[in-house]
């Protein structure tokens, strides 16, 4: 069991506060996209080109980093996150990632200074190497997403849309293994509605509240290799009890991927889009007069538009 | 001559609230970007990809659009945003490109709506054939910058940032015909310290100021779709006296370029790296404590990663 706070609001904000200067503020924005007025706050130009960057720093600045450094399992964006977070701090890192990670996200690791070991196989296989990595040298694991400090770096974004001004009724937000919108969760409570929004193909959550505890799942999809846990976080699914949580089909989320960029130049991973999905599919329709906000979260495309 | 209002600022003004509505109100922040800590506004997400939606919008609302609706020549941006004004405002559009321009902008073009003929030949050609078609239907010729209504529409750009809490001593600005810059001057007189950049290769402001007087220019290198006009409009040159203007290299473009997408996920074309090229390059050197900005311009790149 995870030991957690009684009360989330002021760890987040003492999360915001630990990192600030070392996570980009990104910028934010209300617009018509595919027909419906939304505010987004584009998270996706965050270091490394995603939310991950606000739960590594968040992380490793609360800890105790031994001189082994840092190691994590990664696919892709949470790798590059804690690549970045350590090498800006002065440690070294050790990012394990599956080979089908493919190589857009595999350079990504790479160009943050981390030692990047390929490993063959799956996740899984990646996190036993991590595994064996960590108690081999002492290193440091950082968790990609079922962790207090984690979740708690995550949850900095959300306090700084506030603090720029948010106006929604309504926040829609992608989940993976939970670790961003438990962020959302612990800061918010119930002062504004969040909506989880998951891919048919890989949808942890959905089935842990349908199921009443989590549970493995199949993951495949387009968006897999950012949202594809196979099993939603414990905290997560402590703190998404009794909230709203929809899934959405590939072909919307695609589809919400090509409106991004054709209707506001905002490249991003199918993951980055998961959540506009939602308004696109019709997964979930806003009463009239309902404000609603769309945070883009992630924007590591394959293949990489312009290769470092 | 072109007449020019004795006082701009109101006329500025009267663009911004006429346009309210119809140009989006564009993202800006504070990051960042290969040492530089900058303001930024990422006018890249206006309409159609480029600030030119600001001065086409401007330019419709303002005029009696005959039923023939309106007609320009352009290499991609601007005849992409006339399509876009008129189709949202009920016009007809025909906008004449030149074969040069390229597949991704011509296929921009006929996203609008907008009738798009394809002119073997350079931007003079496609010119003649739309002041051909001009005459011969009695359509509207908008023009890319050197008029009152396109200036007053892109100055709207620089009011809004205002509005949004700039706090910058310096704003950068990549310069093509002028219209947009010309804008800034208009908006701002003396209030902000306003630099011109232009590419080595496409500098009619640079050629006209160090000549005394607007000439034709030879215009080449990456960025010439977007920033080659062969001479500076006459607006843009009046208002532009006695301020500074640089001049970067096309591998600080290129090298801008990727270090938005590297380190902000921002994707643009060339020309919308132009102004962040002179901080890149040091055409520009800030004075210490000197608070800069950099307009993001237009991301309209070939080939467009995401094809409609």
């Amino acid at each position: 069991m995870i030991e957690l706070p009684d009360d989330w609001r002021p760890v987040v904000a003492a999360a915001r506060d630990r990192i600030a200067g070392h996570a980009r503020v990104t910028p934010v924005g209300q617009m018509t996209l595919g027909g419906f007025d939304i505010a987004v706050k584009l998270e996706q130009m965050q270091h490394t080109g995603s939310f991950k960057a606000r739960g590594a720093f968040n992380t490793l600045l609360q800890a105790n980093v031994p001189a082994a450094g840092v190691v994590a399992a990664s696919g892709g964006n949470h790798g590059a996150a804690v690549g970045f977070a350590a090498a800006s701090l002065g440690h070294a890192a050790h990012i394990f990632v599956p080979e089908v990670a493919g190589p857009a996200k595999i350079a990504l690791i790479k160009r943050t200074g981390a030692t990047c070991h390929v490993v063959p196989g799956l996740y899984a296989e990646a996190l036993a190497a991590a595994r064996a990595h960590e108690a081999e040298t002492g290193a440091m694991q950082v968790h990609a997403y079922d962790a207090v400090p984690t979740v708690a770096g995550q949850g900095s974004c959300f306090a700084e849309w506030d603090a720029q001004g948010l106006e929604a009724d309504t926040v829609l937000i992608a989940v993976g293994g939970g670790g961003l919108i438990a962020g959302a969760y612990a800061w918010w409570g119930d002062r504004r509605r969040v909506v989880a929004v998951e891919p048919e193909q890989s949808c942890a959550l959905h089935t842990a509240l349908a199921q009443g505890g989590p549970v493995d799942v199949p993951v495949s999809g387009v968006a897999a290799n950012a949202l594809g846990a196979s099993r939603i976080g414990e905290i997560c699914y402590g703190l998404a009890q009794g909230r709203p949580a929809v899934t959405v089909p590939d072909a919307a989320i695609t589809q919400a991927q090509h409106m991004l960029w054709q209707e506001a130049r905002v490249l991003v991973e199918p993951a980055g889009a998961c959540a506009l999905a939602a308004l696109v599919s019709g997964a979930y329709r806003p009463e009239p007069g309902e404000r609603v906000a769309v945070l883009i979260c992630g924007a590591n495309p394959a293949p990489d538009p312009i290769a470092g």
